[in-house]
């Protein structure tokens, strides 16, 4: 095995830093070195179960063998990372978003752009097999010219208020992904946003200023059509589905189960529930980033999502939440 | 048997009638007397297949003997017959649209109030199985509250341009049925609609002044959500779905096929097509409508779709054709 | 329409008389005229609802204005009542068995034979649209060669232990149509057969001499395979799937459902469970075998499924019944 | 992680071999040492993938430094480094069979149960998710009593007429696995077997004294019945699916498929075909076959199966082979 083994540093020691670790261990081409987080323990604790050492983040950047960083930290620390690690011109991933308003977000996206590295941002979507092959299949030509997109996305349970309040909202916290599945699949610039919303779930998110429930309308440049849906919440689990609808078929994303197993009794014939949440849904997709950041770094490939993908959701985000204000469609061209 | 039996007369003498003749045939408590069409042979051709007599209108109204008229006639002529059916005192069941003007629609509703009959408009979807179980199961409380309903519905071929150009557009002429379905599911009065839509299609039938592609928002009064997605043609038939999302679980109405069968080869598992249009997928729907009326005739049951229902899915439809000319969300209290 | 008119007399006033009557009512082509029955008052009740007249059996045999008898009495009267039609001339709808055992069963055969007329036995599942649409994949070639096939077919219940104890067993009684099923797919003489059984639903069944579960091998004549198996009881309705094999692909004929409705809950999701029994999964099926009769006695084209069928039928559950006693396969030139 | 290291050696370089080795680097807890092939390069080659030595199986043997050992070599060898594992007190993972004849396999059975090792099996689907879920349905009493199995087994292509030669036939070769899955599904001792089989896919398995298509039937002590379906090919990749049927329900594991995107166009609605064969069907079970054996190394726990799995299923694929011959149901206690 001739490739090269790429060094890497993760920022960050909480859930989605431990996911991450657990795949670079799985892959003999990445090499774990550091590991940092504010709380020293629980670098400690993530560092120790991979062979690598907890240090402070000016050592990561300051440390000419290290590749690649992995930032996540939490959100309002993001940009200021990522602009770090390009400047010392390392490969980044960086879990989304790289900043909640879209000022700070341009200003990092700016830096990278004058530090081009490998940059990669964490949208897990694009890595899923399945939505993969649906990409693949529309770019095949499968289904002619695609026309209309529906993303239907809920979340098993809401997150606690605290989190809500904090989070910038349903479109910039949750539907952030919808937005970035459709820029991907509709591979083409949106020109406006209507978006509608409410409180069905839990009144508290209201009281915290935010929805829970909400339908979106996206128009591309060129006219065509896209639905996204989010709820907070399901009984059922976690619903991720896509229907991509063309000149010539449709093509059906529709939700995982832990097995195919069937059991059919006096009630019916049962398949098992959606898997619970991301974690499990999205269990390969995680897997496979690193891998993604890892050939960008050592190809020169683009990364499936970069920073400017995260600036454009970012900017939906925006016009949808004026949408929702302003009942009415807002232009792209409306958002800085 | 001690069931009364209901006299019909039928006007018009199109396809539909056709099929609404063969459902009384097979009924023995309707007795088909009177046929009536502009086009005397062809009003003669379905009277003689089903031993009834070939009259004019005037006949079937002046006829006391006549309990129940089955308007299916060409569009322009729907409101005045059913004015005359509601002042001669018979049950009617009335193909939609009323008429393609809310004004027109209003005076016969007003009409029909006055002189109240036994009146059903033909929305065929209400009287589908499927559908009618997936009300049913709301109506059980199966998935709690109601709060977001997915309507898609996609014709699978565009009718003929000149048809196109006096059909009052796709929300009046396609999306009719679907706002139907939402209001009939969502059992609330609509507070506003977004509508966006374009051509996709054929550009015939932009020229033509209208659009085959569309994405409809709706809001209940009560902040509910629904969407609904049309387009004028699949590569793969009548694709008729019904997504109701609520507090405790989702149910999902799916496409019908011809059989079950399912192939497996080298291509992969292939399950039959959606069945092709609406006479084959609602067949058993239309089957369906004059018994329906038959026991609105009998015991003054509400039929499953009303004349007020004509009049309030057409408000919809304008609603939604001032939303997609002025790009915003209209309420329904700006609709006459 | 110069379709001649079919005189109809059905013989039994039972359950499955019922249904056919009334599909005898939806068919303009067929006029039934008289209903036979032991019972006085079941004749008159079924005759009185399709305006015919309750007759004694020799009234029907001797009116030379009958063109057709369904005969739908008891078993132990089938085979003289289908002599009497074939010796009279009449078409014949005959409910299988012909008799339970197989001489008697040959020697009406061989009057039918002897005076050719359409002769029909209701083995109603070649009727049946998903298994008619499966045969017909197999005869264009769909699956290349048919290489297994596998039936599985159980019912909801058990009968009541008196009618087991008359029944001539479960493979006279329930399997055979499985057997008939295997025959008219594979096309080709079957020339041995194993069978397994046991009682595991009901020790009464085994105390009346009976068994309630059983796997079958069949083997045709140039070596192909065939399994059926046989349960008396469900938890979940009635279960009738067909798995053709080839060497060009598969073919699954599966359960049908009363709507194709799904509901996703913590559970899971939940499709509806198979169709109750036999009225409610085959109630196409047997609409339809009286228009083949007819179709049989109008053009002379062979119906569906005749006499010898039901003959073969039977000497396949006389092989099946003499395996399982001597736990060896049984070549089908051992029975008469 | 307090967690104990296994030191590992494998013996056999080929392509199993080199699934396991995989597997094992993804374990933290399994350290491959030794790689041992009689062609040396292919040794060395998967040695230094992992970091380990390519040395000859004497050394493997007697170094006490070895904890487990695996033995992927050819099937001839199989028996006695087994016996050799177990006297010198290394647990063993053992590719199936053990032997191809009985007396052979009953031999190492006896030496492993006089020198008791962790000794696991390589029965694959025991291993499955989905079939382990099925397993785990039907011991939580989710169908009740388990009444009837059904195991279908094809796969997608027949191996070269050589390996057929030497692979002890389908019975031995293929449809042990099936009859293995039985066993642990039925968990009851077979009473009986009933084998009919024929050549459909290749004359040239017939000329090799081989059979390329198979139904058997089983029965256990206490009656309840067994089918199983084998093919050496199919039109559409590898087909694996089990349906137990019991008093309360029934379960059914169906095939996997790459993803689970879904095609509708004009020929239908079409999933994608099964996982092509056993290294892409059971790829996760392969991955979990070590992890099974190091909990019985470090726990003392039973593998999931052991080498009397391995001994009983030869029994059964003899007991299949004498009935296919003697076209007769065998009793187990016939074989040795």
């Amino acid at each position: 095995m001739s490739e090269p083994i790429m060094n890497l540093a993760i920022i960050g020691a909480g859930r989605i830093a431990h996911v991450h670790a657990a795949a670079a261990a799985r892959d003999p081409r990445i090499a774990l070195k550091y590991v940092s987080d504010i709380r020293a323990e629980a670098a400690e604790a993530l560092a120790s179960m991979h062979g690598a050492a907890s240090v402070d983040v000016d050592t990561i950047f300051a440390d000419d063998a290290i590749d690649a960083v992995l930032i996540a930290s939490s959100t309002a620390t993001h940009a200021e990372f990522l602009e770090r690690a390009a400047t010392t011109g390392k490969a980044v991933l960086c879990e989304k978003p790289i900043a909640l308003d879209i000022e700070r977000t341009k200003a990092a996206v700016d830096v990278v752009n004058a530090h081009p590295v490998a940059c990669a941002l964490g949208f897990n979507r694009r890595h899923d097999p399945q939505f993969a092959a649906l990409k693949a299949a529309i770019e095949a030509g499968r289904i002619g010219q695609l026309e209309t997109l529906t993303i239907i996305s809920r979340d098993p349970a809401p997150p606690p208020i605290d989190y809500i309040k904090g989070s910038g909202g349903l479109f910039f916290d949750m539907m952030i992904h919808d937005f970035d599945v459709a820029r991907w699949l509709l591979d083409e610039p949106i020109a406006s946003v209507f978006a509608s919303g409410g409180v069905m779930v839990d009144p508290a998110i209201g009281e915290a200023g935010d929805i829970d429930t909400a339908m979106v309308v996206l128009t591309t440049e060129s006219g065509r059509l896209c639905h996204i849906q989010n709820s907070r919440r399901t009984a059922y689990g976690y619903d991720q589905r896509i229907e991509a609808f063309g000149s010539a078929g449709m093509l059906q994303a529709v939700n995982e189960t832990e097995t195919r197993l069937r059991y059919t009794g006096e009630a019916g014939q049962l398949d098992e529930p959606p898997k619970h949440f991301f974690l499990e849904r999205y269990g390969i997709a995680y897997g496979r980033e690193l891998g993604d950041l890892y050939d960008a770094w050592s190809t020169g490939s683009a990364p499936k999502a970069t920073h400017e993908d995260g600036y454009q959701s970012l900017r939906l985000a925006a016009a949808a939440t004026q949408s929702l204000a302003e009942n009415r469609s807002v232009r792209l061209d409306e958002i800085g």
